[in-house]
């Protein structure tokens, strides 16, 4: 198989994802660290090498380059279980994937980067303000993913999709931005549920 | 085939990447309109009947219900060739899908609801406060696209897909938001390349 490489910074969900899709699929990924809080990922060599975006996570197959967290696990779990190949169960995973990157990593994740990567007395000014803004938004997400939870074991058809992976990632380190959520007892049974899969790793790992 | 049912509001590029879709397959949907200025889609109906995220675009396919407009479309476009076979570029067209969920739309639609919708005068101080920002990662979202389509004549492949579906659907309106899209050529360019497809509707069909 083609060499594959992680460019990544080891605590974001977003790189976690695809190294716990890995996981899952027993694919081996190498891994290549980059200080964001550095600004390691907006030098001239990686927006010309790796991601013009200046992101990561970057999945690099061989001599290509794939950025965004989501379409990574979907290349590597690519004919996988982790795919629903029902059109309707294949749509919906993606919807909630998509749900994840817009409603909820904008607002879970950038508390949890905010208070536990950069601390609340380094945020700027602009920062600060959108704190109530984003708070009431993750709690509406985590809200939302309990009210569907409450009602189903899994995001999208009726078994572990990357759906879950995807929101697995911000929401079981959503303590770190300041959310107790034990408020969330359907999103905290669903946690441990997918803690339990066999091939699980933590964020850590 | 079951019926569809466009839950929309209709000047909405999430909106109309879903009838543009539908164009190009040659897929009748069904229409019903809400007006996002009312909170329409924030009715306690809306939220338990049609989608708890209270947003639209949302497609009923028979009496399911499918949020997310890149979602839906991939629902639409399953097994034609808007969506590659080959497992990179299906991955590659997600990519920019995301890409456009994150970065792109919550700026340069963002600022075009702003401006050509609530009008600047009726902002809140939170909103106007967050102008530059939004510009700033629009303008950005536009040099990467354009960097991008320098080089390639579509976003994902070698040929027209929901990628491009995608990403046409608020930079062809972004005049509304306030940008010139004279300064981006390659992006022009590429516009004139989607609008001359075979199948092609305006936003305003």
């Amino acid at each position: 198989m083609t060499d594959l490489i992680l460019h990544e910074y080891a605590p974001s969900g977003n790189c976690y994802k695809i190294r716990l899709t890995a996981a899952h699929l027993g694919t081996r990924l190498d891994r290549r660290g980059y200080d964001i809080l550095k600004g390691e990922t907006r030098t001239e060599a990686f927006l010309r090498d790796v991601n013009a975006n200046g992101r990561i996570p970057v999945l690099q197959i061989g001599d290509t380059f794939l950025p965004e967290s989501n379409a990574a696990c979907v290349w590597l779990a690519h004919g996988s279980p982790l795919i629903p190949e029902d059109r309707f169960d294949h749509a919906d995973m993606l919807r909630w994937m998509f749900w994840e990157q817009y409603n909820h990593e904008p607002n879970v994740a950038t508390l949890r980067f905010w208070r536990a990567m950069i601390g609340e007395a380094n945020l700027t000014d602009a920062q600060r303000a959108q704190i109530p803004a984003r708070t009431a938004a993750a709690e509406a997400a985590l809200t939302l993913m309990d009210d569907h939870l409450a009602r189903a074991d899994w995001f999208a058809g009726t078994r572990f999709t990357l759906a879950d992976i995807a929101l697995y990632a911000y929401t079981h380190v959503a303590g770190e931005g300041g959310f107790d959520l034990a408020r969330w007892p359907a999103v905290s049974a669903w946690l441990a549920r997918v803690a339990a899969q066999p091939g699980h790793i933590a964020i850590t790992a």
